[in-house]
């Protein structure tokens, strides 16, 4: 339910007629302080007191979260994703958009995903807004692990940054930008064995990943291991770090002899 | 204190007799199973029972904060920073070394800071790592609200990508590159500006900001309100949204176009 | 043809009789002062008096391409590309290892292609290396302004990043690193309407890009002329600027605030 | 010299008697085709038969220099470099705009700076732009390897994409954001050692460096030769050429177990 606030950007761009031609269930009687935006991924608040941002917010802007306060005990939930989607919750597979909206209910009962933050908007200024993302706050954390467990590591700093961009196009309303095409290309390519099960607490405001298992791990006990059994070669060490390091010692030496002259 | 694990890869490289000669307290006569290392800025273990990444982390393993889940009531503390750094703690001026002692204890009476996380080592094998760091993690943030009141939009967003860099560098062994020089005469220049006040609730193993203040704000009341007194032109926003999606809208039309053809 | 060079390492590497079980023509007699790797794409040679790097290259290392100061007469050539890759030279479809092989005949005689320059090799040190890539310049070239004609601003930015950490990648002998892969995921999309023809002139050791000409451009003669019929929205402007210069014009107004205080 | 075209944007947004004002230097009787900027970095020229991408530019749209087909012998010229900034050529100690103003003459003799190409305008639109900047091509070329002898590997990477970054805010009339200035520290910190001496020849409108030298260089005879004296220690390869390529033998020993279950 979107809360209508005369004078909102976006209610202005609605057409007359539109909300009653396609029965949206907006509620255009309440007089909320707050211009409101909620779908199934997320709510977000702005105005009324929160446009002092020295204001903590008050419980009412509050609507997907229960109180991470109130000492509700822990729950875990294990989540298994398939290429990087997340196709079951607890073993039960699932469509996605399911998937989200019982974490909604489940994560936000314990708080999880409320966010308060300054942010840049589009048009050049600055906004505070209040989101609460109680599914994605917590799929966001065990897909991270998960991409920790299964990504190589030059592919996943370079994919942090591609995220980055895309995270950016999309907020800044560029949707269908050939750009978000092509990233979504390496994303989907990227994915690729991003497949497994990863076990999350949840509890007074977080989602905690306590476990993670997949048949495409790139770990390896036998390599992490200080124990018997270790099978990494430590002897190739030595001439790794040497060289690994030889670029900057070079340099060290040069800015003393340039220091010197 | 350091605990003392035979087969370290770090103590390995101790010279003999190192320790007794400059009296580091490390506690060699422990028989702990995990690897440990531990100074002010946080706290790190691994192997023992965390090899098995299906495995939650048992209480044993952390040494730097509470149980999270111990329903302590809420605590708040405010952060002041100048140009970017830590400078006093709910009003106290204090060097930055005993503002991250302090916060560990404080931050870390509430669980904050507790990390479990696979990482890809240097030399290119994962690791399951836990990390504690209660200080770290609270004015890291409290810094980057800061920085969201304060940093241009395009600023913070290479400020960004910048910081990932530099992390890699320093977590890949590589504190004396020049480009970590360089990174950071870009950071302090950036930072500039980045000088206010943030309050901070620490509660059930969070730190959330609750509220920011800066004379150097870039957060304008009178721009970012819908209220009366709203000083931002809103009839500029035709011009630049026609002209900012126009890329987009000239290459679907080309696509549209090529398809048809 | 290889000239074979006692002490060169990757001729180290050969398995004894490997030349000879495979018949590669590699001639094994000369006692050639350089060390030189040549195949279809290109040719480099080290070493000699190309270690002194204040030293010009002597005619002699040249393998690949005529003297640029020759004189020749300007050639064009007209380069077809399809999604990003060439099919066709002067109408003529032919395979991409056709037209390298014809471009490197073409290009070559004019001098096209010459490189000399001091790199990192991926042990950490500098080295001087000559190249001669007479078809790779040339199809870079074209290629670089057909993009140019049918990219859009957005993704060509990123993809010149994304392009920068490719030649890292393959250059540092991570070939089969599953980057790569998702980096050419990311090329494929954004290739799909890189499609049209480049004439190209040769001449002086130059490639120069005289023509371009694609139905899949996203260049429009009725939006970019300032002469009658253009129908490009003048008035657009005005909104456009105000807003993308706004968080510029914050900073600077937050900035003398600051100072003056 | 500008010269002056009814309906240029630029021209549009000088206040009425401006030019007469300030005795500005504008041939506002020629009536050319072409819209033309210039000053003594550089000079563009665009609109009149430009307009057609696939017609080559005609004699007559070129101002800074002369035909690279002329067949003029090449000449040579030193310039030097101190932190990144040239100071002298031939030797002879200049301050940088003069050398700009030397170089436009030496180069632009020689056709060297020519560039015609389809860009980007700000407003969202392609346009095809002829340019002439033969000293800026020049030190570009002369600086670029320069870096490649004294900067460190990493550095000169990060510094290429920041570098693209400061580009792309200068192109779209953005010098006054604070990135700018933070690019700009970054800059200066990663030229410290950026000095020595680059010979360059010009010839057939290529600017082509022909030697460097550098007393903060890195480049290192004794580690880069193959030859007797060659103090590199071979021997540290091993481990290292393993320890590199392990994540992604991981990997594909991961994906050929995943796509064989």
């Amino acid at each position: 339910m979107v809360t209508y606030v005369p004078g909102d950007t976006f209610d202005q761009a609605l057409p007359t007629g539109f909300v009653e031609l396609w029965g949206l269930p907006i509620n255009v009687t309440s007089r909320s302080p707050y211009s409101i935006d909620q779908n199934v991924w997320g709510r977000s608040c702005e105005t009324g007191h929160l446009e002092d941002i020295w204001e903590a917010p008050h419980d009412e802007v509050w609507g997907y979260s229960d109180d991470p306060a109130a000492g509700k005990p822990a729950e875990e939930v294990t989540i298994s994703f398939t290429d990087g989607l997340p196709v079951a919750i607890d073993g039960r597979p699932r469509p996605a958009l399911q998937i989200i909206a019982e974490l909604n209910a489940l994560a936000g009962a314990h708080g999880v995903g409320r966010l308060d933050m300054v942010e840049d908007r589009l048009v050049g200024i600055k906004s505070r807004e209040i989101y609460e993302a109680p599914a994605a706050i917590t799929l966001l954390a065990a897909h991270e692990e998960l991409e920790n467990v299964c990504l190589e590591r030059d592919l996943a700093r370079f994919k942090r940054m591609a995220g980055q961009r895309w995270t950016e196009l999309v907020y800044d309303g560029l949707w269908f930008s050939p750009l978000r095409e092509s990233l979504e290309a390496f994303m989907t390519q990227a994915s690729k064995h991003v497949t497994g099960d990863v076990r999350v607490r949840l509890q007074g405001g977080q989602a905690v990943v306590t476990g993670r298992r997949s048949a495409a791990a790139l770990y390896d006990f036998g390599l992490a291991t200080y124990d018997t059994g270790d099978v990494f070669d430590q002897s190739l060490s030595k001439g790794f770090v040497e060289l690994w390091g030889l670029p900057s010692k070079i340099a060290a030496a040069r800015d003393r002899k340039v220091m010197s002259a």
